[in-house]
């Protein structure tokens, strides 16, 4: 595999996720810029040997050297990268959500297109092994026709309320995730959406106008249908578990955990606990992401999430939004 | 235990079953006669050592000595012989439901409180030991706060299009038991329902005006939700599990199997299907409620399962078939 | 079925097993009269309804209503009862061990020969569900030729130090029931043991001349191989496993639970320990094996354990005895 | 973490093994050689960007520049290499066995002591997650005192009969990770073996002098027992589970799986199989081994595995070895 250089925006929790990945487990990717318009990024910059930190994000859409860039910035700020990467001919990793204006998006999709880059979104859930293996079940026929896709997530615990409020809500933020896992493993679009969104976990969140737990029920052109439980609390551990079941079987996947060690005692038999936290959980997603980025980029081949799975993600979590708060199916 | 002195109404499938589990099983209940009005059910009844058939059902009402009966004739003549059993003072088991009608199940209601008789009803999961063990870990606070109540409910196959027709349809005649599930887990009644039917198992249950699958959203006066997810159709058997999430924590259930046989080969690693049929996955849950209807009888303590149980079931039902019709959310 | 009149033997632990599954459970078998030299037994009799007892064992060889006999007496008894049973023509259901010597099983062997009687020894787990399965597993070829046997049995709690001073020895005692599944299920007869006994649990079983825990290597015929691993005092509860590796697979078999719950909190993901009393764990195999016992009597056909099964696996404990006094391989 | 330079001695399979670990997923490792006396490993070597190939072994002991050698060459040639490599006052990391002739281990060992040079041998099973977790169930005390050491371990295909040759034995080759295991989780050593090795496999290999299967009984000092079951083919994957009983409790792993997907049709619930590879069982144990010697040599602290480690494993494996020969206990 030949070296590929690029720039990081956003020097804040994943864009630290996707440096921290290159730099210990992808020799073949150099990262050049991390750029971030907060001056206090710089610290953390310069502490990783020999990269360089600029506060103007236009150093690295004006660097030739760049062939592509990683957008981990503020979601409000992916439309106006996207589009002067696209311009400047560079390949674009984006950071979900896109934006939560479908409008905005398809400016986006239309500069990438016309530019003709590659365009990844980092929906890294379709490169873990457990939900691979899920798709793999549906694509060989193993279960039949897909009637019902039963999504479990549940977050370790609720993010501070300060990152509630600007988070999008929790179907923009959290759930999405999940949208996009259905509409994957269903091969079809979502055409109805009811959600009952309630608060569960803090009241806090309630107050700031969000959300902390979820039903959703996806009903999919092809008739099948998808559920979603979501909470952003499970007090043993991050939840992330799928049923997809069909007219010739079904296909489950249990929660990863760090052994496959069972305890038994007189207190009972005890087995180790999900895996916390969804950096330990996804490591090896973040990671295969970003080498099938590289891969369609050097190969010239089509990216595994595209900026079309962008837009309908963000569509869906937008009338999941609206049934909640009517309380009423809402077609799309 | 002493011996108690009954009398089955109805040789169909589930009247056979608890003929047979009596007989096989509990030997201090004594079954006097078993009435159907079909006379074909002659030649079963008479094969059974030592019982008595009747085509006439008030045989067994005016029978001095039959202490309790078991109604297992067709929905329609439930409320009839519940009246009848109340007021010649015998005791009374059920099957479910009740009736489809909310007023004529009041009747009933009022014939067995004012004569002072035990009723039960045949929501024999609540005497299983998998059911059990999750209420016990709701009830004795290790999972905290019910959030969440997950209900997986297929059944192996669909049944014939003829008892499609006279089911009642899948709501009331199969998810009923679901909701009584979702009830007594919930601790609390069901305040508003999201049912989402639909056809994918066979277009002659559509063609009936019947559906085959559902997803059901259910919100409850506590707070908590419960979804159900149904199917007519399971390829791999009888798929009955449940999971309860809550504050503290979860407990979840799987399907039985016939052992815990596990085989590894170049072919898989191999375990046993679910229990194919609901006789063999419940037999034991069969003769537990026939045991604790006795206790309830014997000791005068309150059955485990009684009329509010099976009028609060219909109303949920009868919620859910509107709310699949009109696609929205129906209050109760 | 017809019903079969027969006598237990002896009032102890097991005899009390076998008459009260027979009386809740299998109303086709009638006992007539329970039988024990010791007269405080006359009490425990006389409280099951209509049950005669007696002291004098020659009652039951005498009656000429008894069809069948259940010696569930001291084992130095055995050999004695089932010579007069069988002389008596009576057909005999013996518990395990025959006895400790092999001569006198021999003259047991012969007396139930020359009368034609059916025999059947009281080696429950053949009829187990779990164990069925592995044996139906290597029957059907599914894991090709039989390499290893590894079984895993311990007891919940050691015995009383006054029984492990009568047992016969842990080998004659408790593996014996593991002597005769490695039988079962390698299709062959040992030829060869090794056998390495230690004190672990408790040194006054030490003290006693008796181990308490064992690991012990039997070399079979056809070449396969079993490992048994005992102890008499697991912590969890009743452990007994068996996986039995092949040529072409291995088939494993878990411990039984009293429910499929499991529990997930911050403690952990605790499922239920292994049933604790062997009763509890073996219920139904007790109750299989005498329906069996009644059908080889019925339908003239081998009963599934017989006195072979009886000798063989007392000299294969004799043999392993020996091998772990002098600490070297046996051949039998 | 500071580069540590490093050279590689041998480049057949585990050569290959850990130049490729360090070169994917170890920046932090620099490999100036990969050396090996036979000319052909030249091509494979100067494929890999940058390193340099010699023949000549000395080439990598009279480097200044090189901190650290790790020995992946042929058994015979271990001991002559850790000399050399000890006197030029390199670090090493050697392969298993360190020998199979323990006074030739001895004289390894005392060149290491007397030039103060760190040394790990490559029982890389000790650093995999599976295996910790049970290290880590025994020295919290979990499951008490240890009483049995139950280790499964089987390959899923017998070597090349080539292979098999020169390989030393099984119980030299393959058992001496169990045999290493056993004692670490023991925390004793090992005063008495009783082997039973046999041909199961394949006849060629028991023509060359070797067995492919065996049943080891180890007894430790501190009273505990080890059981091992070896098989060189198991016909659904590589097989490395262990279970350790102790008076308190147990602690048992399971086999790794590419996905915890379960599958469920009318053919069965169909999990994945071990993964098969041993290569890919222990990729991240390498990936450990690595950076725990790394840290050993650079915070100047005791290794992992020591030679002690390398010397005990040689031993119990030739009393095996003349156990199974003479098919008698052996004491150590």
């Amino acid at each position: 595999m030949n070296t590929l250089t690029v720039g990081i925006i956003g020097a804040g929790r994943i864009g630290k996720v996707h440096a921290n990945t290159i730099l210990t487990q992808l020799p073949h990717i150099k990262i050049k810029y991390i750029a971030d318009t907060w001056a206090g990024a710089k610290k953390y910059v310069e502490s990783l040997n020999g990269l360089h930190f600029t506060q103007n994000i236009d150093d690295i859409f004006n660097d030739k050297e760049i062939e592509a860039v990683l957008i981990c910035s503020s979601t409000d700020t992916h439309v106006e990268y996207i589009i002067k990467a696209a311009n400047a001919k560079k390949h674009i990793f984006c950071e979900k959500p896109v934006d939560h204006d479908l409008n905005r998006i398809i400016l986006a999709k239309e500069a990438v297109e016309l530019n003709g880059v590659k365009f990844q979104i980092g929906f890294n859930r379709r490169f873990d092994h457990n939900f691979l293996a899920v798709k793999k079940a549906i694509d060989t026929h193993q279960i039949g026709d897909v009637r019902f896709i039963n999504i479990t997530s549940r977050d370790p615990e609720a993010p501070p309320i300060e990152y509630v409020k600007v988070s999008g809500g929790m179907f923009m933020d959290m759930t999405i995730h999940d949208f996009d896992m259905a509409r994957f493993l269903a091969g079809s679009e979502v055409k109805e959406v009811y959600a009952k969104g309630v608060v569960m976990v803090d009241k806090a969140i309630g107050d700031a106008g969000d959300i902390d737990s979820a039903a959703i029920i996806l009903t999919f052109e092809n008739g099948s249908i998808g559920i979603i439980n979501n909470c952003r609390e499970a007090s043993y551990g991050y939840d992330q578990r799928v049923e997809v079941f069909g007219s010739k079987g079904s296909v489950e996947i249990k929660n990863d955990t760090i052994s496959s060690a069972i305890i038994s005692t007189k207190n009972g038999v005890v087995a180790e606990k999900p895996l916390h936290f969804f950096m330990q959980r996804y490591t090896q997603s973040y990671k295969d992401e970003m080498i099938q980025f590289i891969e369609s980029i050097q190969n010239n081949t089509e990216t595994k999430t595209n900026i079309i799975d962008g837009l309908k993600s963000v569509e869906i979590a937008k009338a999941a939004v609206l049934s909640y708060k009517e309380n009423r199916v809402v077609k799309l």
